[in-house]
């Protein structure tokens, strides 16, 4: 399908060929088709949209312009607040819950004149990778309806592989933009531990937490990065280095997965090494353990009281995952920082050898909604595990990161990754935009 | 909750004490608040409920009045079309489909000057009892959200049990009508077959289908009943006899109930015979296996062509069910449509010796969300067969049946369903009205 960006949209905003509301007209009109089979929106703001909608067309006309998201419609993962409309975090634990006041991400989107749509359906506190176990039921992945989006932030990343908006955002604590931006076939960002501010977000684990965004483009998701962060960015271009760190060095991945995105990485004209020193060090304790730990003490510390109160209402799946993190000791929790910490000094040591790293984002494909193992190599593999397991390390280390789509393999969306240092973000959209050339070819 | 009625509406709007444009902006409020954690809508029809309420507002001044409906707001299941909005049928495999007209009991509803806001959620192709498989997820009972609302009309029992809005369309094969109405302690109406039209409406299991409606008081019911049934219905009082038929004679049911529904009709001030003959007749052959294999034969023709194509896309539990009837033979399909014809001479037998039959309306209260078994006075039942024991016989021999709250066991709705012959439903209006004075109390 044709996706209309943001960027497109803002230009035709200026030249008067469209207008903000035509926009929210166009963008409720594709929602009301497709939400009813794919679930990517728990609640459609039309009212809310329309008068903002309005305001940014009259500022337009006015000669009042905010910059490139002034007038475009985006949409927000719902465990974000928003003013006046209820933040269900995918639970039925939110019942009768109202948002007071907007989070600053929410504020800062506004400020730049963007349009809220509405708020996008999530694995229930954004605790899961499959995106199918919510209040609101499984967010669909748009390439194949029987798939899953991944998650959690699911409905983000269909709302914007299914054209309803240009831009989503979501939240990532073990690769919940990512996975979903991987799956669904679209860009997906996380940047920096801290360089977007979390007011106003549910936790899940808040040393962990970050807030990112889905874009249709490398160039909409700078856009929206822009206008959600404070920290200044400098656009860089000329070669870089990329390192690629091989995918089975952390886990299991489906050979074709690793084999297709490190093809298309060089064939986008880029030189990789092939990283040592990863495999070595992770030998000792898998790194999905070490962040197992660590979200699994904090995830019940945060949702501790919703287990006294309401353990009724929440998923069974997602119970027995905050249950099991009341068994985390205090040692348990000290010995995974610790490893977290050991692995912070390692990526600082590769990102100051590459500018860049990059492997795949995922290593299999969108397994089917509602799968709980999935074969790959011969491997029977935990399906949670196997989406995270290539993304939750860039949490542990607090690295920007994005995935970005290479192509299909049995017809449903791949993506690879790429991870730089704090304070290096440009790099990562202009080698982003690189693959997009180099797979618009 | 105070719920305000259809009928209470309908004289606000004439008084011009309210609009029907107000009464939409309410019923959005109020679903923008709780539909997240409540799943009582799968569509919202904003845009097409502000233009219906607009001129309704226009019709209502220039001294257009189409009746008691005229203005008010309403909700649709979602399998009854709706032109331009797409029907999901609480499943996946609609993936795209938008209906192009009308269905017949839709275009009543607006000529009769209703104000549909939106589409609710249901169990997958309305083949479920519990509300809690769906494209949308589970659909939750206002009382206690970890309930679950019953199904399958589950939404449209919530969008009144919630006060979004005064009545709503469902539909009823099994009793997926009543049952949702029982636990979530609203009015649900069951017609007579074929009283109301089911052209637009998809079906379920066509010999068993039937289009029905829920309300928060039996003069709701009435009215709602009025604008899409065009039998004649003459409104009766005066004393009527009432034949209770004994649970247990049909399916094991909590004794409490059983007593608690039975005293309170006799409260009401009805003099009740225990009615003979249904127990002796059952012996041989369940009446709900009679039911099942009728039920799933049809369900397994009418979806057939989904398990050729979108197998994947269905939820694993009403996929099992669709196999199911597959392996239901031509004469195991025969014998149950004999035994459906012996039950409905030994009804007609009844209903010439009462005016009015009665009974529990389910025999348990509302299990928990994804529950399939509950222990009942010492027997473990499955919930779907337990909700629906007492209702489908009444869609075996057609009969127009309604379901009226009679207070709380354990903290949540139980209910009595009264059951006449077809061209005697005032007397269902009457009685129902009655026990609503008695509840009142």
């Amino acid at each position: 399908m044709r996706v209309v960006t943001a960027a497109e949209l803002a230009r035709a905003l200026r030249r008067r060929e469209t207008s903000a509301s035509e926009l929210v007209d166009a963008a409720l009109g594709r929602i009301r088709e497709l939400n009813p089979s794919l679930n990517a929106f728990a609640l459609i703001d039309d009212e809310g949209a329309r008068a903002a909608a309005h305001l940014a067309d009259e500022q337009l006309v006015a000669g009042v312009d905010l910059g490139p998201l002034h007038g475009v419609p985006v949409a927000v993962k719902d465990l974000i607040d928003m003013a006046g409309l209820p933040t269900s975090c995918g639970s039925a634990t939110s019942f009768g819950a109202t948002a007071t006041e907007d989070a600053e991400v929410v504020r800062r989107l506004r400020s730049a004149g963007a349009v809220i749509i509405g708020k996008t359906t999530l694995h229930e506190f954004a605790y899961g990778a499959t995106g199918d176990r919510s209040v609101h039921g499984a967010s669909r992945n748009p390439t194949d309806p029987s798939r899953m989006s991944g998650g959690s932030s699911g409905g983000s990343a269909v709302a914007v592989a299914a054209g309803m908006v240009p831009l989503a955002l979501g939240t990532d604590t073990a690769g919940s933009v990512r996975v979903p931006a991987a799956l669904c076939g679209v860009v997906g960002l996380k940047p920096a531990y801290d360089a977007v501010p979390s007011t106003g977000v549910y936790p899940l684990a808040p040393t962990l937490d970050h807030v990112g965004l889905f874009a249709a483009t490398s160039e909409d998701a700078l856009i929206g990065y822009q206008a959600i962060s404070d920290r200044p960015l400098s656009l860089q271009s000329g070669t870089f280095s990329v390192g690629w760190i091989a995918p089975e060095s952390i886990a299991v991945t489906d050979p074709r997965i690793d084999e297709l995105t490190r093809q298309f990485v060089v064939s986008a004209g880029f030189t990789i090494d092939i990283v040592q020193g990863f495999p070595t060090w992770q030998r000792r304790q898998s790194l999905f353990e070490i962040f197992s730990t660590l979200q699994g003490r904090e995830a019940f510390r945060v949702h501790e009281h919703h287990l006294d109160a309401d353990a009724d209402l929440i998923d069974p799946e997602v119970r027995a995952r905050l249950h099991h993190g009341r068994e985390i000791s205090d040692q348990l929790y000290a010995r995974a920082d610790e490893a977290r910490l050991e692995l912070r000094v390692i990526v600082d040591e590769l990102l100051s050898t590459y500018d860049v790293l990059a492997l795949p984002t995922v290593p299999i494909v969108a397994p089917a909604v509602g799968d709980r193992s999935v074969l790959v190599a011969g491997t029977d593999l935990e399906v949670r595990r196997a989406l995270l397991s290539l993304t939750s390390p860039w949490n542990l280390a607090g690295s920007p990161a994005v995935s970005v789509p290479t192509g299909r393999l049995d017809g449903l969306p791949i993506a690879v990754q790429l991870i730089t240092a704090p304070g290096n973000e440009g790099l990562l959209f202009a080698a982003a935009r690189n693959l997009e050339i180099a797979l618009a070819k």
